[in-house]
Formats: C-alpha cells, sequence, structure tokens
C-alpha cells in the first residue's frame, strides 16, 4: 500500500498525481472497513478524502494551520498526520476521537464539535500571526451546512478587516445533515450552476476575492485552486464541490441516511449487530405531535438542523408539512423564531440535543424568558447516557437552563409523565417550557402521573417514609427507587419524591419533612455544580436538616464510560445506600 | 401643536405631507428637550424620526406589526402610539422604559434589548400567521450596527424560507455605537454610493428583493418605498440611508459621543449636573494595558461593539493601534477569536457588559474551556448596581460562567486586587480567566493582596475570628465588611473572608472552620440560584454548620432602585445582622 510510507503530511509532498489518487483509494477503503465496524460520520469524510489529500499536498501543516469546522470531517486528515494505525488496526479505532484533538497531534489546533466556529478561529490564528509577525497561511475549512450558523457569518464578516492571509475553503457538498434551507443554499446553488460566475456573490459582497472548483473531488484540480491561493495576502474563498458519500454508492444515493452510520454489511449497506426495536422517547413524542397537528394549526416543530432529534425522518417531516420547520444549524434564530411564532398566536415545540441549547442561551432567557412566551423546548440526550464527545455533553443543561427566571424546567420520570408533560406544556399559554428527555431507557410510570403542571414546583411524594427523604430527579428517578428499595429491606423506610420540577423548591414540602426526617438526599444526572442539589442544600442551610447531593462533578469528560463515571461519583446504589447509613449512625 | 390632535397611528393616516414634516419637528423639539434632562440613546432616534413617521403612515399598527431591533430606537414610536406624555410631560419622563415594551401597548410586540434578533423575531410572527390563515404585514426594522450579529444573518437566511410577506428595513446610519467593522460595511458602502446598484449585493444573494431610498430623512421617498412594499409576498428588504443625529448639529458631528447621552445643555450640547472626575475601573485598566502593550505585541484587546466599555474612547483605540480589535456587535465571533489568537501565542483580553456574555456561552463553553485556552474576559456591569434595564441585568453571570469546567472567574474587592488579578491573567498561560470587575466605587485594600493566584480556590481570611464566618464575595465585600464591624462592636469577633474564586470552594478552609465557627454566611451581588453560596451551603449540607446564602431572588427586574431591591432580598447590613443574632440564639 502506498499509504504504507505516509507517516505524515511531508510523505506525500513527492508525489505524482497517480500516486495521490492510489492514495485516496486506499484511504476510502481503510474508512469504509473502520465505519463499517465502529460507525461514524461517513458522508462528509468520504466526500473530503481528495480535499484533504490537496490540502496537506500544498500546505505545510502544522506550520501552516488548517482548522476544520465542526471538525467531523477529519479522519482523512488524521490518517496522513500519524495517526492511520487507528484506522487501519481494529484494536486501535477507539484510540483517536471522531473530531480533531490538540492531545492527538501537532497537526489540530482546537477540540471541536460545535458548528460554525473555524472562521473566527481561524481569523484569532490569523490576528496573533500579524501581531507577532510571522508568516504562515491560515485555513479555514467549513461546510455549507456549517454556513447557516450566524458565527460563520460573523468571522465572514470580521475577516476582511485583518486584510491578510486567511483562506477559507468552503466544503460544498449541497446537504446539512439532511437537505439544506435558507436562501443561501439557492445562492450556492446558482454559484454551482454557473461555475463560481452567478451575480451577487455573497463572498465577494463581504471583502473576499473567490475561487470555485467544479469537481472538488479532482486532487489535481484542487492542488491547482489551492496554489493558487497559497500565501495570499487578502482573505479568499476557495468554493469546492464535493460529493457526500463520495465513492460508496449507498452513501451517495441516500445521503441523509448516511450522514452518520453506525456498523453496517459493506456489502449492503445494511446495519448490522443490535438493533432496537423497542419504544424510544423520539418517536413516541412524535407520534403523539404528528397527531395533535392534524386538529391543530397552530402547533409547529422547530428544528436547526438535526430534524431527526425527535425522530422526524423524511417521511414525517413530509407528513407534518408547513408546521414543521428546520431554519439550518442556526440555535439562535430557532429559539427566536420560535418566540415569535407564540407571540402570534403559534404553538411552537422546539427540540435539539442538550449541549447545542449552549448556543442560544441569551435568545431563551431574553427572547422566551424575558417576554414569558409560552413555548416548548424539549431538551435531548441531557444526561450521562447522552452523547460522551467532550464537545456533545449532556451534563451541564440544568445550571445553563434552570437558573432562567420564568422558565419552568421539568424533569419527567417516565412515559406516561412525559407525553403528559408536553401535552400540557403545548397547551397552556403562561410560561416558556423545557423538558428533559429522560435518557435511561422507556420505563412506565410506577406512581399516579398529573395531566396538569399549573402549580408550579410541586413535588410528588410518591412513598411516605421516615428519617431519610431521596429527591430523585427526572432519569435518576430509578436510581431512587432502587435506593429506597434496598433500605426498605434493610429497615429504613424511606419518602421517595420526584420533583418534577427542576426551577424550583417545594417549600412547604421540605418543611414538612423537618417533622420526621434527619436526611434528605438529591439525585440529579448532571454536574452539582449551580444545578438542583444545591438548591436544597441551601434551603436546609439554616436547619438541622443534614443533606447530600449526588450529581456529577464539573468537569470535561471525553469518550467514557458512563458505569465508570457513575461509580467515581459515588452514583451507584450502592454507594449511595453505604453513606446514608453512615450519615445515619452519625 | 399638531402632535396634540396624535394618539394613535390612526390620527396620521390624513395628514398631508406638510403636517407629517411638521409632526417631524416636533417630535424632534421634545426628544432633545427630553434627552437634554433625562438622557437617552440620542442618536439612533434623532435619525429615524422621519421613518418612524413614515412606516405608521403606510402600515396598520398593531394589526401589521413592526419589530425594532434592540428597540433602542423606538421613542418616536411610542410618542406616535399612546405614549407622548412620557416625552412631553418631565414629571411622566420615568413612565416608559427606553426599549419597547408589550406591558406598555400593543403596538409593542416584545421587550427587546439585545442585538441582531428583529429578523428571527419577524420570522416567528410571519410564519405562525401564515399557519393560521391570516394577512399582516411583518417589518422588521434593523440598524447597520445590528447586521453584524451572526443572528441577523440567519434570520435573513431563513426568511426566504418563508416565501412570503416579510419586510426588512435596513436603517443604515454608517454607525454602530462607534464605527462599523467588517467586509459588509464596505458593502453597504458601495450599495449607497451607487444608488443601491452595486454587484454582489447580499440581500439578494439571501433571496430578498431590495429597494434602496437614498434619503432615509425624506417622509415623502419613505412613503413612497414603504408604500411600494406594503403587502408584498415575498421578502423584501428596504435599505433606507439616514443620519445619526439627524437635525441636531452637535449630534451629527460627534455621532459615537451622542450614540447615548446622558443630561446636556441644548445649547452646547455639553453636559450639566454631576460629573464624576475620580478614579473608574474602566480607565484603570485601560491605563495599565496601554502601558503593557508598548512592550508586547501578543496583547491585544478585543471589543464587540462597546469599544467604550474599557474606556477606550477613539484617542485610546487609536494609541492601541492594531492591539485593539472591535469586532462588531459579534459576542460569538469575538470570544472564539480570542481562543484562537490565544492559541498561536497573542494574550487576548475581552471585555464587554455582563449580559452580553449569555450571547456567547457556547463559545467560552467550548472553544476556550474546553481547549484550556489563557485569555481574559473582563466582565463589567455585573452587579445590582449595573445596568437597571430587564434586557441589560448583571445579576445572572455567576450561574452562567462559574459553573463551566476549567473556567477561573475571579471577583476582585478593591482596585489593588482588580490590577493584580489582571496582570497575573494576562501573564498566566494556564486558564481561561474571567474576572468580575467590581461595581460599588473604587475602593483601596484594606488587606494584603496577592500577586500570584495560581493555587486555585483559597480564599483569602481576611479577620479571623470565631462563631461567624461571612464569606463575602466581589464587590459585596465591603458589606461583609460593614457587617463584621458592626457585629464586633455588638461583641460577635466574626471571621472575614474575601474568597476571590467564584469557580470553586476552599474545601480545606470550610472545614478549619468546623472548629470555632457555628454559622457561615455568604453573600453574593448577583441571583442566589445556581450561585456562590449555594455551594457552600451544599459542601456544609453533611454537617452541623448553618449556612445562610445572602443574595438576590431568581427574577427579572426592571428599571429598579438598587436600594429597594436589596432591601427586599434582606440584604442591608442592618438585616444580615438581625439574622445573624437571631441564628446564633438558636
Amino acid at each position: 500500500m502506498i499509504l504504507d510510507s505516509v507517516n505524515s503530511p511531508k510523505d506525500i509532498k513527492g508525489f505524482d498525481i497517480v500516486q495521490l489518487n492510489d492514495l485516496a483509494a486506499e484511504i476510502r477503503k481503510i474508512l469504509l472497513q473502520k465505519m463499517s465496524i465502529h460507525g461514524g460520520h461517513f458522508g462528509s469524510n468520504f466526500g473530503m478524502v481528495e480535499a484533504t489529500i490537496a490540502l496537506h499536498y500544498v500546505f505545510d501543516s502544522p506550520k501552516d494551520k488548517i482548522v476544520f469546522d465542526v471538525s467531523h470531517q477529519c479522519y482523512t486528515h488524521k490518517i496522513l498526520t500519524g495517526r492511520k494505525e487507528a484506522f487501519i488496526n481494529p484494536d486501535k479505532y477507539a484510540d483517536v476521537s471522531g473530531y480533531t484533538n490538540p492531545n492527538e497531534s501537532e497537526h489540530d489546533f482546537f477540540n471541536v464539535g460545535h458548528t460554525s466556529t473555524s472562521v473566527s478561529l481561524a481569523c484569532g490564528l490569523a490576528k496573533a500571526r500579524d501581531l507577532l509577525g510571522s508568516k504562515e497561511n491560515i485555513i479555514a475549512v467549513i461546510g455549507d451546512g456549517a454556513l447557516s450558523g450566524g458565527e460563520a457569518y460573523e468571522g465572514l464578516d470580521y475577516a476582511r478587516e485583518l486584510n491578510s492571509n486567511l483562506i477559507v475553503v468552503v466544503n460544498d457538498n449541497q446537504m446539512s445533515i439532511a437537505e439544506n434551507h435558507g436562501g443561501l443554499y439557492k445562492h450556492l446553488e446558482s454559484l454551482r450552476n454557473s461555475d463560481g460566475k452567478a451575480e451577487n456573490n455573497i463572498f465577494k459582497a463581504l471583502g473576499f476575492d473567490y475561487y470555485f472548483v467544479k469537481n472538488g473531488n479532482s486532487i489535481e484540480d484542487l492542488i491547482e485552486a489551492f496554489k493558487n491561493v497559497k500565501d495570499c495576502s487578502r482573505p479568499t474563498v476557495v468554493h469546492i464541490c464535493t460529493k457526500k458519500g463520495c465513492g460508496y454508492k449507498f452513501a451517495e444515493e441516500s445521503k441523509e441516511d448516511w450522514h452518520w452510520r453506525r456498523s453496517f454489511d459493506v456489502k449492503t449497506g445494511e446495519f448490522v449487530g443490535f438493533s432496537y426495536a423497542g419504544e424510544n422517547y423520539d418517536n413516541l413524542a412524535r407520534e403523539m405531535l404528528l397527531e395533535k397537528m392534524k386538529s391543530n394549526p397552530a402547533i409547529v416543530i422547530v428544528a436547526a438542523g438535526v430534524p431527526r432529534s425527535l425522530g422526524f425522518i423524511e417521511s414525517k417531516r413530509i407528513a407534518a408539512g408547513s408546521q414543521f420547520v428546520d431554519v439550518g444549524i442556526a440555535e439562535q434564530h430557532a429559539i427566536t423564531m420560535t418566540a415569535g411564532i407564540s407571540k402570534n398566536g403559534g404553538k411552537p415545540i422546539f427540540c435539539t440535543d442538550c449541549s447545542f441549547y449552549q448556543r442560544a442561551y441569551d435568545q431563551i432567557s431574553q427572547e422566551l424568558c424575558i417576554n414569558n412566551l409560552p413555548a416548548t423546548l424539549l431538551v435531548r440526550n441531557a444526561s450521562i447516557w447522552g452523547m460522551n464527545d467532550i464537545t456533545h455533553l449532556g451534563i451541564f443543561d440544568i445550571p445553563l437552563i434552570s437558573n432562567i427566571p420564568n422558565m419552568v424546567y421539568l424533569a419527567p420520570t417516565n412515559k406516561q409523565e412525559y407525553l403528559a408533560m408536553l401535552e400540557w406544556s403545548i397547551e397552556q399559554r403562561n410560561h416558556p417550557v423545557a423538558i428533559r428527555i429522560p435518557r435511561n431507557g422507556v420505563h412506565n410510570a410506577n406512581y399516579s402521573v398529573d395531566d396538569n403542571y399549573d402549580e408550579l414546583n410541586k413535588y410528588q411524594v410518591c412513598r411516605k417514609g421516615k428519617q431519610v427523604a431521596i429527591v430523585a430527579l427526572g432519569d435518576f428517578f430509578q436510581l431512587g427507587e432502587e435506593v429506597a428499595d434496598t433500605l426498605a429491606k434493610d429497615g429504613i423506610e424511606p419518602t421517595l419524591i420526584n420533583p418534577r420540577y427542576i426551577t424550583g423548591v417545594d417549600e412547604k414540602l421540605l418543611d414538612e419533612l423537618k417533622a420526621d426526617h434527619k436526611l434528605v438526599i438529591t439525585l440529579e444526572d448532571g454536574i452539582l455544580s449551580g444545578g438542583f442539589g444545591e438548591k436544597i442544600a441551601s434551603y436546609y442551610g439554616n436547619s438541622d436538616m443534614k443533606v447530600l447531593n449526588y450529581g456529577l462533578k464539573k468537569e470535561f469528560l471525553d469518550r467514557y464510560d458512563p458505569a465508570q463515571i457513575l461509580n467515581r461519583n459515588r452514583l451507584t446504589a450502592g454507594q449511595i445506600i453505604e453513606d446514608i447509613i453512615k450519615t445515619a449512625r452519625k
């Protein structure tokens, strides 16, 4: 294999075009093999093989600095920069992350996983370069999907001020995760259809020099373009047209399904391994919403680039029609538009993954909460069992969302409760409501479930005991039940409480507990710092009640094993019981 | 006065052009009079008199819905929509807010105060209109400055998907608060210079129909343009060129100084009334930074549209040269660029007002903190004594910033400590650091001040006492001192602690306090929910230590009196002492 001789970008500098094309073919082969077993971001990586080779052929990384937007398309970059073993040797598949990672290589500059930041990062690298008088090329590689995020535009707008070398490679594969939405995409289409010559060029409008590469999967054409712009002294866009999934038939034909793919059979493209056919919260909510939509045109689902996150695959989006909106990867706009929809009589439901809510804190606070507009935010993967990449953690939302005035943040503990809360949230007109979707599997209710959540911060006492009260939030409720069951066997009958409301303290109940309880423990599936349990501790600060807060330490985790993290944070039932008994004996 | 007959927009529909111009002149007169006494956003309001009259002449508010971006330019709108008394009668000057406010009028749809949201809000209003089958015009009015914020672009990008009536009035007065920065502004200049005919029209690129009005202070021209676009069936931009401060010489000549103006003499334009000539934290930091810059080209100040917030008036920006960067009202880009600067060897210092940090939570968390890049964030007006408009509150930053891993959030209590922390932050290479600038006046240090803050979460014991410990954070330290002094007179010698670090708990010290203290009180200048004191309460949850957390209730305040709010939250020294004595007696 020609790849055998490639251990750093330097090793490809002497290759001729035949060798470079052979290299591309070999890389595609190992990518296919690895992803068929390990899963991964299939489409963009298959599309970017040639462009990555051409970048490393023309530029001198790490002196020249390449910043990949989102960086989910960096697999070929990793292969070329000393990490090929993690793509060739199945035992080492897990050795590298799915994103750029400075701990792995000097060719990676940032941990990146959220969208639309590459141009701003590159502007920063370039600004420091100019201040300190060095001369390297700074290159941002950004997909068309990421161009829907406002920060990408902020970076493009600022770039002209640098008035020095900054190369933005726009990787136009005509897709976000799903299809693109927005005026920009009609514009990119017109640029593609005119070989980059269409009028009203947005990049030129913002002050960039502009180059167009029709075939972004031709190494030869790409090398020519990159050589043209290398060492340029002005902000420059190279618009390259690549094919998502290029080189693998099934991925080319079904781009949305192959954006990210778990293990599959290389011959058929079909999933292999464990397949879960049971209920899941996405589909349960989606079916309920589709049903409600039929009789109520005011209901509208708003998505921000991850339309599938509520189970809205293409056929379901079609079924919802104009009552489903995907605004692109633009969470700020999505939340603000949600506020506008609500103000004019609509009933918006926005859903995205936990860590993406971080991108719209100000809009949640200002547009939704200051204006106290009824709307529903569904918070997905908010859990230690959520996504486990450092950039996509689901453990910071409670401090983020629950400390905003007017917000009602609910934590259902089971299927019936989740659907009841969702139904209530849509129909009520008094508050912005966020719902933290459980992530520990679909459980049925063991206790009665209310239809109405108008009385804020009223916790539910599921079992009345004494001495010890367990306040078990959201999908840690089942952990609380387990602790309660075990304690009961040991002769301690604890009180078990489902707090339901993350955003407030049930002062009446907490006061009542003082009569016959000495210890309250709180359980929450997220960091403790700034979270739910600390509020209970503070409330009891001036009393004799002892309080133990259970949750996660404030730290960034990366590609972790949930069981291990739970254990390290004393979040197993056994550890909690040990602590309770120790405290009770004091 | 013709204004006497105007109590709602309907009343101007029958006016001829002479009457409309008379109305404009009268409005300017009362605006000048009110602002000379009351202060306010001068420049943009003087520029928008004619456009606001023309909007209300052509459109039918509140059926047609006008959304003002930031809404600081809404004074004429308020005058025309039933609120003129608050501009004519000095006794009623304070009756209306400086921003749109749905509690005041059915013509206001949102409380707005942050930038770049109007197009998204308008998209939401339009989407609900289309779903529910009504027909009104939806109009967003957005300044050129606000177009530097990414969310504005997200809204413009999405608008085309609506494919229905949405009118965006771009109010181009060639200024943000200070001069504009970015490629967009060269582009707007080329549009102005070509009567809107320049090539590469960014609005057309995004799919808008586009109209240009050269004289945006001509009611006649504006009426013609608005009539043209009324009831249009496509997203449409009307680009109007207005003059900031139009009609008042001093404001026209010195636009930055007159963006916002406090009370002044109408004849001379000079400030009247109280003028503070003493030290302030902005200037202290600025002078230190300018001095350090001279010997270190790596130091760079990054501002996001509010360059004056660290005292960088124009002359000081010129002095800093390329070591001062204003990226426009683009906080996301600013923080991310800061990360990039840091990565390539620069020493960036970003400064903005407390509530604007809300716009970049994700960038602080992902780009700065996950990557653990050294950089300095100066948090201004983070205090109950900060800005008191509901949209600009400075009381939510502790939950927002302090719960992010890797962040070191410092709370200096006096001048020497602030400057020492700033110096340390710039020189160290281990952490992203945020500093909460005190807001209770410039105090000198009464206790020793450290140079080095490498040892994280080490609190300073300022006075060693017993029984009661007062942990007094940041600019509530002086309140803590007052409480301590008074208690000492009553025979209780409390321990007084300056925690310095908001982001962590000094476990060793807290454990030591158990030996001879029974009560710990915490004081923080912000909401308690998710904040500093709750962490202390949680730490002591399983001990016999009593804890009282003092801070603000989680609520949105609006145009409040700080003394009243402090009193309501039991945050006066007298109230705190009362609580301490009551608890000590228990």
